[in-house]
């Protein structure tokens, strides 16, 4: 079974993932993508936006800043409620996100609950507690000409020039469906389409790229007439699959749905499904598909008094459309890309193992590797970028190695899971084939290099 | 003369760029891109990502998260200097830029220069200033537990949790470059490309999106020895001609290179090259090329603690590589290839006038746009779909119009920029022959749907 360790290992030591701020210790909750997980992640993100917006005659993109006006958050309920139970220690001062580290209660949880569980403070081990208080994971900034003097000096010049970083993506479209009707009027059903990045400040980030402050997001709006909803719901999660299991190649067994019960599910949801993974800490979700009725849209119309209802192009009815939500993060996706392509295999005939990241072909960084055999005799160095500068002009994604010796090589390519390495030799000088290994066999043909 | 009024307009008109929150009355110096933009914006940082990182051997992407540990902002020196000169008028409290309000000051005016300029408040008209205060224009935020009330209760707290939002990408990429030389340890010269939002409380945002408070930057910090610095700062140079001109279509004549005197020059850089471009409102810088000598890894080696030195591979020399760096605004590039490609025309024989995006090719979001001549003939409307149909499976990017008359579809065509309106008629009942017209020369042909 892999590790989650193994995955984190293996990502900064080949360049697809590292801590955030490195070079200064790290910065927690925040991770940067190195060139190779910036290539797997741009395969990802275009893959969803080529399925699902621009393969589809209903689909529109929207990029919405991630500044947004205060009264956004207000709306949707954001500034009342999106917040975590936090209690500090009075002995140590240190801060902790209640429902975490007390067994058996609900984010809901009270003081009194809370004192009733008898924790001890994880940190100095004592047991004395201040008050349960509700912490907004929204962050806080201010916009336009505020000094940092000002919050004490000029409270009311700093209350009013408030701003958060966006904790979803999804209110940036809600705010531009007006805009929308109004400039191409689209026919229901459609969809709006974003991807971008949303930020919660938590207050333990953990678990690698699972739980960060700050993510990348793809979120569909999809409109819909009321009574449509439970056929348009059926077809998009259809499609959820269809993209995660046929275009990602996600293995199906590894994807379970949970039809979220009436008690669990968001006030304003008729039906969620998460879809849920099998990553290698345990099952975690992957994405969410939610019947959000008409709440963001009826909220916006009452809190800007514009009018965000719908005239039927054909019936002249007029109403405010309902909304079927996916929504998956990016980093989500890329972990569980990243553990159903990770293998460990033992080598044929020797006591040793191989890493192998078994990336479907469309998502892997590079599609081939070209080599040449031995890198210091040039007539194979100079034969070997012939064939490398030519499949370049074919395939843009070919990559160059010539480091190490040619098992070494292999290890590498593996690991970052380029399907197929091309070795040059010296046959190749005589007879114009090469050597055209398969990453996940190891298998070796030989082949024209004109066939290639 | 297009005027910026003309383009704005354009742009909500169509659907390519909304005020940010436009349906809370908006949000200064945010705006968001609709479903136009979004395309337009796509095709502008895709283009640029192929021409710079994936038709390239020497360039790797990087993409670093936004929240970065605030030791980055102490290193690069934006904490100290990254700032602008807030005056507040005292008699009714507005607070503007300094340097903006007076005529024939610097940046760096102190007060007795503002107060000598005898300056009139620009909202009540009186002269009564306080002191001239720097003015940080970096947004500050609070990450982990702190809450609210302890920016009063607990400074100390608050204090050790400030960060910011990176008002650069340039330094996710030094940061990350240590990583990179651990793992992928690339010949040099070499360069590190990023694409992402950078942010930057600007006292008063103006110019529709020149001047915003967030904008989405592509930059490359090309790593080269120090004594070829000449060399790559030509190459650097023409590529990003080639690029401006060959690749998005800019004109030539509407971009002037400024070498930046060094008495103008940023502390650190030895050679500057402003692109500056014609835009509506008069010529704004575009982008920048700076040579940055081994400032910004010197101090991060200093601030860190950890060697940035590189080792030569083939002479085993080590020392610190210096660097070049072209960094365009996506904004910027947008309103650069808008503005060229708005053209206002006479209609011949008729006193009207037609709005034509002539965007290039590669950049319009839709290359053809598919319609019945009439929308209630049945059949014209089923041969049109199947033609349409037809060409999606080819080309993505199509469009289907059937609104209004066909003459409202061409205006509407025209000013979204789609080069090519298919249009299906009668007479291609009989002969399988439809209507093309271009965009350009307002030119119809007859072709055969099978030659499309």
């Amino acid at each position: 079974m892999t590790k989650l360790e193994d995955i984190v290992s293996l990502c900064k030591r080949r360049g697809f993932i590292f801590p955030g701020s490195d070079v200064y210790g790290g910065f927690a909750g925040t991770w940067d993508f190195g060139p190779l997980g910036v290539m797997l992640k741009k395969n990802l993100m275009d893959a969803w936006w080529h399925y699902f917006v621009e393969m589809r005659d209903d689909m529109y993109g929207i990029d919405a800043a991630i500044l947004m006006n205060p009264r956004t958050w207000e709306a949707s309920g954001h500034t009342a409620t999106f917040a975590d139970p936090l209690v500090e220690c009075k002995e140590c001062k240190s801060r902790f996100r209640a429902d975490k580290i007390a067994a058996g209660i609900a984010e809901s949880v009270t003081t009194d609950e809370f004192l009733a569980t008898h924790t001890k403070c994880p940190v100095c081990g004592k047991e004395n507690w201040g008050p349960i208080r509700k912490f907004n994971m929204m962050f806080r900034t201010h916009v336009g000409a505020v000094l940092p003097e000002d919050t004490q000096d000029n409270p009311d010049l700093a209350a009013q020039n408030i701003a958060y970083l966006r904790p979803e993506t999804a209110q940036g479209i809600f705010t531009n469906y007006k805009n929308v009707i109004d400039t191409i009027y689209p026919s229901l059903p459609f969809g709006l389409a974003q991807q971008g990045k949303a930020f919660r400040n938590e207050i333990s980030p953990r678990d690698f790229i699972l739980r960060d402050r700050e993510c990348s997001q793809m979120e569909i709006e999809y409109f819909v007439a009321p009574d449509t909803w439970e056929a348009n719901f059926e077809k998009m999660r259809a499609s959820q699959h269809d993209f995660l299991e046929q275009v990602i190649g996600l293995p199906s067994d590894h994807i379970h749905e949970y039809d979220v019960p009436a008690e669990d599910r968001a006030h304003y949801s008729k039906r969620t499904i998460d879809f849920m993974f099998d990553y290698p800490g345990g099952e975690e979700e992957l994405m969410g598909l939610a019947y959000r009725t008409d709440f963001d849209l009826s909220n916006i119309q009452r809190a800007s008094g514009k009018s965000m209802e719908y005239r039927d192009k054909v019936t002249g009815a007029t109403f405010i459309p309902h909304v079927i939500e996916p929504s998956i993060g990016v980093e989500r996706l890329f972990l569980a890309v990243l553990s159903s392509a990770y293998t460990e295999e033992k080598v044929d005939g020797k006591d040793e193992s191989r890493i192998i990241l078994k990336l479907p072909e469309n998502l892997a960084p590079y599609k081939f590797c070209v080599s040449p055999l031995l890198k210091n005799k040039p007539e194979l160095v100079e034969k070997a970028r012939e064939v490398y500068e030519k499949l370049r002009t074919k395939y843009t994604f070919v990559t160059w190695d010539d480091s190490g010796n040619i098992g070494k090589r292999y290890r590498k390519q593996d690991e970052i899971g380029t399907p197929k390495c091309v070795v040059i030799d010296f046959d190749t000088m005589t007879d114009d084939t090469v050597t055209v290994r398969d990453r996940d066999t190891a298998e070796q043909i030989r082949i024209e290099i004109n066939k290639l």
